[in-house]
C-alpha cells in the first residue's frame, strides 16, 4: 500500500478522515507511524495530498488530509478481457489497475467456462476491492471504470465500438500475424482471449468492429503472466 | 501444462515412459485423454515432441514418445532479482520461466527481508517445481539455470560480470534515467531490485560492473507485475 486511498465517506470534517480498519491495521504494523508522523494519501477520484496522523487510540486513527495534486499518469488502453477463472481474476485486476488501466470489460467467450460467471467473485464489492489494491500500489486514486458483459456477441457488435472509443484496436492472438506495435502512448483497445483463445467466429467479430490481430512471441503464457507483458510491450507506461 | 515435461527418470524403456501422478492426473482429469490418443510432451533439456496414450490403469499412464523437434525460443536474458517475498516467489519463477528465461540469480540486498531467506520455499526442490509449471505452461523443455547470492556484494564484485556475460546490462530504477530500451533480441542482463527499491550503494556496485539505470514510468508496480512488465517491453519475445 503506498496510497492510504480514503473513501468520501471517510470524512469526518472539514480536513480530518478516519481510516478504516484496513487502512488502521496498514499504518500501525506495516508502515509503524505514529502520531505526528505523515505519509501519502488520496481521495477516491479525486487526487492525492500529504496526510499527518493526528491521533491513534487502538485501532482507531485519525488523519488530516486535503487534496493538492490531481491525479496523473493514466494508462489510455482499454482492456477486453475474457472472462478468467476466478483466481486469475483477482490478480489481473490488481495488476490491470496497478498499471493504470481505467477501463475494463470482462466479456464472456465460448472458451469462457460457464462456472465462472456464477462465481462470487464477481460481487461487485470484491471486484472493486482488488483494483483499490491495485490503486493503492501504485499510488493513484482514480478507479477503474468495469463492466461485465456476459453475452459476447451483443457486446461486440451492439456496444464495443463506442466503449473503445478512438485509436487502434489489437487482438493478441497467435499466427502468421504482424508483431505487436510497441511503446504506443496514444489511445488503444487490447482484446485478450481466454485460455485456449479466441475462437475464428469471435476474432471475425472483433475485426468487424476495427480489431487487428497481432502476435506476441510463440510461447503460451498464462493470462496474468500475458496482461502485464502485453502492457508492458504495447504502452508507453506514464 | 501445455506440454508433459519428462524426467529421464520416467523412461521405462526405449520409447516408453510412465507419467507421474500430477502428469496422470492431468492427463485424465483435465486433457481428459483415452488410450490411443495424442498430446505434447518434452524431455527435460533436450526437446519435444508427439506422445501417444498407451495404457491407462487407475492413475498408472504409460505414453510412447520420442523427442523428434529441438528446443528453440529461449529468451536471451539474464535476470538479477532481489529475493522477493516467498509467496511473490513462486508466482515470479513461474513466470520468468514461461517467458523464456534460461539464467536468474536470486540475490540479497539491503531491502530484502532477512526472513526471505530462512523460508522453506527456498529449497532446490520447491523452486525447481515452480520452474516447471513454467515450462509446461509455456511448452519448453529447458529448465533455467537458478542460483541463489545470499550476499551481495561479493557476488557483484567477484561474480557478476562473468555471468551476465555479453550485451546490454540494465537496472530498472525510478528517477532521472533515460527510458528502458524496447523489443531487443539480443543478449541482455535485467536487474530488478526489492521492494523498496535498490540502495545507492547497490546501485553504485551495479554502475561498476557496467549496469545503467532506466526508467520504466512512474507507477510503484509489485515484482511479479513489473517482471512480466519489463521483460516484455524490454524484449522481443522469441
Amino acid at each position: 500500500m503506498n496510497l492510504l486511498l480514503l473513501h468520501p465517506d471517510q470524512r469526518l470534517d472539514g480536513d480530518r478522515w478516519r481510516l478504516d480498519d484496513r487502512q488502521a491495521t496498514h499504518v500501525r504494523s506495516v508502515l509503524k507511524l505514529a502520531e505526528g508522523d505523515h505519509c501519502r494519501a488520496g481521495l477516491l477520484d479525486e487526487g492525492t495530498g500529504q496526510a499527518v496522523i493526528e491521533s491513534i487510540k487502538n485501532n482507531e486513527i485519525e488523519i488530516s488530509f486535503k487534496v493538492d495534486s490531481k491525479p496523473v499518469f493514466a494508462l489510455p488502453l482499454n482492456l477486453l478481457l475474457a472472462l478468467p477463472r476466478p483466481k486469475m481474476l483477482k490478480r489481473l485486476l490488481v495488476d490491470a489497475a496497478s498499471l493504470g488501466i481505467k477501463n475494463i470489460v470482462l466479456v464472456n467467450a465460448a472458451k469462457v467456462d460457464k462456472s465462472y460467471w456464477q462465481t462470487p467473485n464477481l460481487k461487485g464489492d470484491l471486484l472493486r476491492e482488488k483494483l483499490l489494491l491495485g490503486l493503492e500500489q501504485a499510488g493513484d486514486p482514480v478507479m477503474p471504470r468495469l463492466r461485465l458483459a456476459p453475452r459476447f456477441r451483443p457486446f461486440v457488435e451492439d456496444e464495443l465500438d463506442q466503449w473503445a472509443g478512438p485509436g487502434r484496436r489489437l487482438v493478441a492472438h497467435p499466427g502468421p500475424f504482424p508483431e505487436l506495435p510497441r511503446g504506443l502512448d496514444e489511445p488503444a483497445t487490447l482484446a485478450i482471449g481466454p485460455e485456449g483463445g479466441w475462437t475464428p467466429f469471435e476474432v471475425a467479430l472483433l475485426e468487424q468492429q476495427g480489431f487487428g490481430c497481432h502476435r506476441f512471441g510463440s510461447r503460451i503464457l498464462r493470462v496474468e503472466t500475458a496482461l502485464p507483458a502485453l502492457v508492458g510491450a504495447l504502452m508507453r507506461l506514464p
